[in-house]
């Protein structure tokens, strides 16, 4: 028997100070966590060195988790021009490792795709004003984990789930997806299973 | 006879589209041409792709040129803040790879220091409202170059030359500098050498 065909999304939610991961699965229309966590860089170093250290660990993620996709939340400015600067600087380094990684640092290369973090929140939660609290609920729920990952591996997990829902890669399975699952809402009218099971 | 210390800056001007580069080295107070250019980016190429292209060339810049110190011009919000963005994700896949670089890429490691465009053109025109054909002018003319270098590649070419002078790195030599040199400005009042014989 042949095994069944697999997604590895790599969700990402870019930031100089903390950067969140998730890794997420997709088999036969069902999710499956993988893992998730952050990149922390130290506040005192030099901006230099905080880039690199997201850029490597972000060649790391990509070498040890050999994910197909890359999901990453878009930004747009913010109030303050000096911090859009600085996100700025942290998503270069993310998305050129992201590029680095597929070019030669692990086989099969890394598609990248981008989602607003009002589309993330709509997706998974329903409403683009949905809390930091409401998503981490939801991604808890949507694979299944025992608790709530940290809001921004939460983030993470939810930009990868967004593109598993705006790309149809989970099924649907009505009565199968939790019944807070905002997953009714946009184009696709049916409910998607989560492999929740 | 030992060979006289050398210090070689490598001057950066970051910009998505193009980056300028400027290689210089200092020896004895004298200033010496080594090389200067740019790195294009494709602009119907995905944002992750040229990002990595910046990356890989300024890697390849360190590791040929073994840079002790890099010099990169200091950017300031935009009026528009999605170049704001954009720049920043620019100026930080530079950053990348400088620190890149220094972490293994060649030996020594490379110091990164900034300054603003402002200070650049205060330095090598003698003010900061310089246009930029003027700076290109001062370049040519500082470094004995027989044609003026592209407006990005000068501006790289100027940065590096400002660190020599905030540094004193270049010797005060009266009657030596040019006519046209900025350098009787600011703290120090002599005249700089550069190297121009």
């Amino acid at each position: 028997m042949s095994t069944p065909p697999r997604l590895r999304l790599l969700g990402i939610d870019p930031g100089l100070r903390i950067t969140g991961y998730g890794v997420v699965d997709f088999i036969q229309g069902q999710c499956q966590y993988v893992a998730s966590g952050v990149v922390r860089t130290v506040a005192e170093a030099p901006l230099a060195t905080r880039l690199h250290t997201l850029f490597t660990s972000v060649v790391e993620l990509c070498a040890q988790y050999q994910p197909q996709v890359a999901v990453v939340e878009k930004v747009f400015v913010n109030v303050n021009p000096q911090s859009t600067l600085l996100l700025g600087h942290a998503r270069g380094a993310v998305l050129t490792a992201l590029s680095h990684g597929g070019n030669g640092g692990f086989d099969g290369g890394v598609a990248i795709v981008e989602y607003t973090a009002l589309q993330i929140k709509q997706a998974v939660v329903g409403h683009g004003k949905a809390q930091k609290h409401q998503v981490q609920e939801m991604v808890k729920r949507l694979l299944n984990l025992p608790t709530a990952p940290s809001t921004d591996a939460a983030d993470a997990l939810a930009a990868a789930l967004t593109h598993a829902q705006s790309h149809g890669l989970v099924n649907v399975l009505a009565g199968k997806a939790p019944a807070h699952s905002a997953f009714k809402t946009g184009k696709r009218r049916g409910r998607f299973g989560w492999g929740a099971s």
